[in-house]
């Protein structure tokens, strides 16, 4: 029975998501592909599948309690858990002044509460294990409050705070606790749509490739015991950071 | 007209938020006490009137719209504002396994999300006087993830990065947005009689005084606006940090 | 008998150094201006002794040990030692492929190497007081390095790391130590000569007032020993950092 | 014909440099081992030979400008450069008051200074390629000062803001500069004979093996230049930290 990788955040097949779904079901593991739209997650393990993999898509609200209950449930019963990686939240500009208090908490509830409820029901079982990663996709922005987004800075270092909490506190039982710092913009469907010019200035390998982020996070995933990374950054060689 | 000091997070009379209304209320503000508890906030005010200070003490649920609405209103009334100064938060040693969801969502609330609240009704004001400070009580937890914190890690690094963020956004216009890193064990009431043991083994100076906090946001709210500082650290001399 | 503070790293009147030795000696501490020409460090000292203040002004070559060897005995004979101040270092724009390695060598000699060699003399004497200040002008340029900049990025962030390493080792033993953080251009002769076009774009008070700075020293030196800071960033709130 | 990776700073065959020579020979590359001891890089690439890798030793004293000029010249006959590794550097427990000003250059000189030296000669060299690796094993003391740690905290700041300033200079052109920073014991014969019992107290994979390192090292040097890592951190997962 293979161990499954379990991707809390996935959407469109070329995103990083998917990216992660294929990377992880490429080495042998078992998919498990959570998302908020049904049809999205269900063809992106059909991909895997056509490919010779093994996966399975799920429909997840992430911030519902009962649906992070039913994906871990279905987990538990497909077999140990190599990997969790929690993908989910949202990026937009906006101006303080035009911040509502429902945005500011709807991002905080999909990037950060939604983190920690993936985080609540993984922990016990990779601790139990005394082994898995539990990886978390962060943003430049844990660490480096900007001007028109303030609610994205203080959900993504909520979570960072949360993803390095967790790794002094289970590491030691043999959980490898990650923080991926995504810096720039990250190639796929809605950046070609909406920015297609932006896109076009950045040249050649000017954002980030879904595949290359995922390549990390199985670089991560697979390292010895002896020498974890808990936080890394990821950029376009061009980027000015 | 004397500007005001708005407080928002105030308990005990000897706590740092009594420590900031005193210390501005001393310099002349009329400092609005805002806080949970009615007669404690009023009992700060009288203490201020009695020593010749202006002060007043308003019930609010920093975590409530309307309730800092109406704090908000009430200050508009009063004049222009000096400072605003969020300074509500919890803390408490959770270990992860023991930490539900509606802990972790009540420390952002009160910890994070009142602060927003607290902070979209001051900065148009004070970017329309084009001058005010906006200052935030953190912790040295917004930077390091510890066991057992990651409800208060989380919280306090979303704290973090909002004031990181709206002193990019509106420092320009002339709002002095500040963030105080308080790093170690804070005097007062509640540590004295649940932990008073530990305390006498910090010894002389061994735990921050209130007084001594609430000179630092003053010192800070003093300065030109040519050198402004944004994040300074505050600690105990012996603390081992 | 004063308490003498002791500026190393002194030029210009109307540099950080003058202002730092007109600060504290207008609070009663007894100036000590090191500097290294001699004409300058002495023209700051007259001009506080013609303010009513009490000050010295000596040469030293802040990368030579017997330099400050002779400072700092000079110091003993005065008195107790209140606080000193290290203030030395230079900037300038240097392409990485256009820096040579007497000139790296050079710049972490003045501000980095000159700080350990004052760190090391100030110490012994400020831990057997049981008290004083030992403070470090540093830059943001210790925390980020940037193109052109690698000479002056890896010498301050030296500079931090040692002030930091002071801090935890002396703090216990009542030496309060700090590291500011200057971001931005500071105001004065040099910056006038040169780039006084540059000047006017950042418009009024556009760059850090070297009084100001002082001030922000003066504050941090004065703070009770139960909340000290040991970092904080000072820079002029149009500063778009 | 195969690109070089040169490792400056490799001693004993089981430390970080020979696991990096023997990681990156094992990949193709041909190994340039430079160290202070000619025997000892003389082992190493004979050792590398003996498994059918291509290697050389070379006697280098990192701080001296004509040998990092004769690595370099040979290095250029050899053909282009794949990869550049700064591993030199030493550790020790210094009290500030036991720390004098010869030993806090001598660990700059080789730290930091040395690392200056290699990336000037390598940076023009792959900048011209328009590709190639510039890595440097960094500690943790470069984010975090400690009390008897000043001199290598310093150091190791230096090296940081060195790798971190190249890094945003020569990203644009394609040269991936990373800083590796190591928190922990590695486990060597040093630690070995020096340190057993502490080491038997750290348990099973308690401190870096030297090739989980080296195989971070390679991870980082295939990253697609659309998601290059600057920075990650390489612990045991025992870690307390």
């Amino acid at each position: 029975m293979p161990e499954s990788a379990i991707i809390v955040g996935a959407g469109a097949s070329n995103g990083v998501g998917g990216a992660l779904a294929r990377q992880f079901a490429s080495q042998g593991l078992h998919a498990i592909i959570a998302g908020r739209t049904e049809e999205k997650v269900q063809k992106i393990a059909e991909e895997i599948s056509a490919d010779g993999g093994s996966a399975e898509g799920v429909r997840v609200d992430v911030t519902s309690e009962e649906d992070q209950d039913a994906l871990f449930a279905l987990a538990a019963e497909r077999g140990p858990i190599g990997a969790v990686l929690y993908n989910a939240g949202n990026n937009a500009i906006i101006p303080f002044e035009q911040l509502d208090a429902k945005t500011l908490e709807d991002f905080w509830r999909v990037g950060c509460f939604g983190a920690f409820l993936t985080a609540k029901r993984a922990i016990p079982v990779l601790r139990d294990q005394g082994k898995g990663s539990l990886f978390f996709t962060g943003a430049s922005g844990s660490m480096r409050g900007k001007p028109n987004f303030a609610h994205f800075a203080s959900m993504k270092a909520g979570l960072r705070m949360l993803a390095q909490s967790l790794a002094r506190e289970f590491g030691p039982h043999g959980v490898h606790v990650a923080h991926f710092v995504i810096d720039g913009v990250i190639d796929g469907d809605m950046v070609r749509s909406r920015f297609g010019e932006f896109l076009e200035q950045l040249g050649e390998d000017g954002c980030l490739r879904p595949e290359a982020i995922a390549e990390a996070f199985w670089h991560v995933h697979i390292q010895h015991r002896s020498a974890w990374t808990h936080e890394l950054d990821l950029r376009p060689f061009k980027e000015n950071w």
